[in-house]
């Protein structure tokens, strides 16, 4: 990993350490099978009593109608609790032990059922330990797969506030990047017929709730606008704009904690009897509470508080209620594990065909476990690979191929994993590689190969970069939160480009889920075909990168013909061998096979 | 873990990077289905591929004859090979990447079969990497469970040269632990009655071969005998009695390492031409040279030469034919691991019956790789368990009976697993706890109430100490070897105990292999139950043991009565509730069902 963060375990000390503690304790970590249960199915979980911990037998407390389980010992006090089995030891090199292992099955439940439970582990004689330090987990039952309508969606991400002020409005001058430019949802339903040229399908709106900040996330109130973006009135305009002109929109959504200005936080640390103070978790009040990453002005929500909780889900259910088509969920590591089911369960039985995907900077291990309460994540180690190919050129092409093999086998096929190069909280690609926009337009193409949903963080289409470092001392994440060119100072031959390319993947399902196989083009390359796993189809695509700073050659078999360049010096020719392909430094093509329907 | 060393993996550091190793390479590890296959039964192989090695095929190359298989991307030279299939990656936080899994199934062979394998994996066009570092492994088939004979075997540990000098002849005055003190094979038949008293059913003689030291672990010659300890007439004579008189006699077998003065190292060195020189792995040659850690006085044997193989499986067979009834096999993990498989087609085909165990001081993830190769390995972790808890104090009874649910769950139950308090290694128990008898005698109990076979390390049955720790400066693991005492040195009280407790195991099924149950008897204390797994057998065993230097009572349900106390002050009364048990401090009593046969 170069320059940016993703997520909280950038040293092998820190990952080493989570290992461990995972193991040592009596832990079950959502391990179940499946994870994300069909109507009837058992379930199956697991979990791991560390060395330190005399525990032989363990129990499950567990409702399927939503109510908090309870339970000591074996005996219940709400809910059901079926005893864990033992089914084995296995020895721990590092914790110099053995680990002991459990399992249950909780019986199938029927569609719609969210089913609610915790752990106890306890030895002969011994108190009762509870799993992951007393976490209750859950788990919603449907048959559930994202809508039909994302699996060709390409997604647009607006930073509201630095993208359009709208007709006749000048962005304002702030003093410093923190300020206030003056972007307006207004400006975004006067840009519609932009993004419909575009062709991108998916609007994610960057926090529109009001709020103190120019980034939204940090709402005072999720059942209003903030005024300097609009109205409600205006939202709903450019929902019912976008729905006719066949666009979707998500909300940017943050559960984990909201802003201290909130009417309910004021009332928890000014009254000491206010029952909004167990909406938080005070640890010395009015003065100490959890927040977001320190940050005293971000309180954490209590989401086990069930009024909090029904706050949260109403606000859900209310803007999905208000039209909007979905949620990017940020920080979504944040709540409690049990939150989840109750979300999808209102998510899903609000609007069935929305789409919810969350903002995970963790590993993909950790990513999976919101594939039942969401529909996906962000791709987040997708990104690192893309910018360690096509933006840093650390790695070689065979070493991304690997990569996307792996990562392809690892998630299911359902779980969504939005795909980006960028966004609101790293520095741009273009930026990075000094503008150089050959590498912009290789690394996009590849992007758009994949099966993830391609985002496209505003500006990018037409040469936004930025102008200092976000790692730059006395800079920040705000540098690379530049207002979005318009007029000529918009890169007219990117956008085209990226015109294209949305136009290409959406018009092919094959680049949006072919079966891909590499082939090879030499350590400074990358080319796969992308075919159907029916094999009595035989459309085929070939996608060929050239990741050096040479023009390369290479002749593959059979008849193929170009779909898309990424610059003018790249061909394709017919030769007795097959098609000799041609690319300029930096340059990639997407091709058809040649008795292929156009 | 206190002052003595288990293997070679003291610190948390050196562990987790074994375990990063373990994972970021292309291993195999010998992780393959069943372990320890049965005649016609197919075996699972396993392969991870770390995310540093961009391979997508990978194939077992393997012969069922014994030949050394070869091949090369899939190709093959000699034998078969399987393509391996990919299975699902694995994300991995502490490599921050995927693993690759595979896996091949290999058809099940005849009894008799030696399959031996080596596994190789490969990307696009990349150069093959072999698994392991192109170890070779192989696997023996057969169905050959320890003899029956082992059932019930107290094993009794002779150092040679500190057991017994013979009628007439007084020990040695050597200037210092490590010189001789002329200890020989004729003592040990003249004790062989004493030996018979004890109630020991297995001799273990440390290294009778020729050799330059006091305790022979480094060989001059496989099949002679030291002229120091006797002849081979001695052992025959030493052979002969025991069996008459119903013993069996196990030899230390070093297979690793021999002494620099081995007639072929003596050829290798001094004749560049010599084809001992193939014998040894010279790094340059013919100074360096690998060995027993870095002691150039005992040169590693290449016991993946064909020849030197042969002379070590020719020394095996030598011995077996000769009469005796088995090997502990020293640093076992020493040897390449395809030549345990050779090991057991020799011992099992010479003596059906013999037995064979390991030293092992890795712990048992490891030690489950000697599982086919041998009847099973000394309990490292068990002795650190024990002395853990009767000797530093430092584990409570929960946390060792939890241990012992642990350690029992992770081998099979055919796995001999030889328990120990001490051996010549280490720090006598008893000089390690003072002298304090009552501790030892409680340990002992512990020990002999166990599955595994009990090993008394000679002395400790009559109070044999010693005057230094092995670990003080200018001290070594002489210190632990000090000559047995005999006549009037000895302590016949403690004999007397050792003679009972030996006697009760051996005549007990229950003490050797019965269920165990743990029941409570608190922090200070240990009790569990041994019954059979047969419910129609009411015959059990109760052992309680006081772990505290305060005396102990406690009533336990049912009546019992003593089988066997270790020391005067303990005692059952029967009361209306059941069993009224007293403990002295460090006191411990063995008690069987009322209702059992005598």
């Amino acid at each position: 990993m170069q320059d940016f963060i993703f997520g909280v375990l950038p040293s092998e000390t820190q990952r080493l350490k989570q290992v461990m503690d995972n193991r040592s304790g009596v832990t079950h970590r959502q391990l179940r099978i499946p994870f994300d249960p069909e109507p009837g199915q058992p379930v199956t979980l697991e979990l791991t009593v560390g060395p330190d911990f005399l525990c032989d037998r363990a129990w499950v407390y567990w409702t399927s109608h939503g109510e908090d389980p309870a339970g000591h010992m074996g005996s219940i006090t709400t809910g059901s609790c079926t005893e864990m089995e033992f089914v084995g030891s296995e020895w721990d090199t590092p914790l110099w032990g053995y680990l002991r292992r459990f399992r249950a099955v909780l019986p199938g439940q029927p569609a719609g059922s969210v089913v609610r439970y915790r752990i106890g582990a306890a030895g002969h004689r011994s108190e009762e330990v509870l799993a992951d330090d007393g976490a209750v987990y859950s788990y919603y039952v449907d048959c559930d797969p994202a809508p039909e309508w994302v699996r060709e969606a390409v997604v647009y991400h607006i930073f509201v506030d630095r993208f359009y002020p709208g007709k006749g409005q000048a962005w304002l001058n702030p003093d410093s990047l923190s300020g206030f430019f003056g972007g307006r949802l207004k400006g975004i339903t006067e840009k519609l017929d932009y993004l419909v040229d575009l062709g991108v399908t998916v609007l994610w709106l960057s926090p529109v709730f009001p709020s103190p900040t120019h980034h939204g996330y940090d709402a005072s109130d999720y059942m209003d606008i903030e005024p300097r973006l609009g109205t409600k009135a205006d939202l709903r305009e450019l929902l019912d704009k976008a729905h006719q002109k066949g666009m979707r929109v998500l909300l940017d959504l943050v559960p984990n904690h909201w802003s201290s200005l909130h009417s309910t936080f004021q009332q928890a640390i000014s009254d000491p009897n206010s029952p909004y103070r167990e909406w938080y978790s005070f640890t010395d009040w009015p003065d100490q509470y959890e927040c977001f990453f320190g940050n005293k002005e971000m309180p954490k929500v209590n989401l086990s508080n069930p009024a909090a909780r029904k706050y949260m889900l109403d606000a859900v259910a209310y803007w999905l209620e208000f039209g909007v088509d979905g949620f990017r969920v940020d920080h979504a590591v944040g709540p409690v594990a049990d939150f989840w089911a109750d979300f999808r369960r209102v998510t899903r039985s609000v609007k069935p065909d929305s789409w919810t995907f969350g903002e995970v900077t963790d590993p993909p291990n950790v990513q999976m476990l919101f594939g039942n309460g969401m529909d996906g994540c962000l791709d987040f180690v997708l990104t690192e690979a893309l910018r360690e190919t096509f933006m840093y050129g650390v790695w070689c092409g065979p070493r991304l191929a690997d990569f996307l093999d792996r990562h392809d086998a690892w998630f299911p096929p359902a779980f969504s994993r939005p795909s980006f190069l960028d966004n609101h909280d790293m520095n741009r690609f273009l930026w990075k590689v000094g503008g150089d926009q050959r590498r912009l337009r290789l690394a996009a193409m590849c992007q758009f190969t994949l099966p993830g949903q391609p985002v496209i963080y505003h500006g990018t289409e037409v040469g936004l970069s930025q102008k200092h470092d976000v790692h730059e001392p006395g800079r920040g994440l705000e540098e690379a939160r530049l207002p979005h060119p318009w007029g000529e100072q918009q890169d007219q031959s990117l956008l085209a480009y990226y015109r294209a390319l949305i136009a290409l993947r959406r018009s092919q399902p094959l680049l949006q889920n072919g079966r891909r196989e590499t082939i090879g083009f030499g350590e400074d390359g990358l080319a796969y075909t992308l075919s159907s796993p029916d094999a009595e189809e035989h459309q085929r695509f070939l996608v060929v990168l050239n990741l050096s700073g040479e023009t390369r050659q290479q002749v593959f078999a059979g008849k193929w013909s170009p779909a898309l360049i990424t610059g003018a010096e790249c061909q394709a020719v017919e030769t007795n061998e097959g098609t000799e392909i041609s690319l300029a430094p930096w340059g990639g093509m997407i091709l058809h096979s040649r008795d292929m329907p156009q």
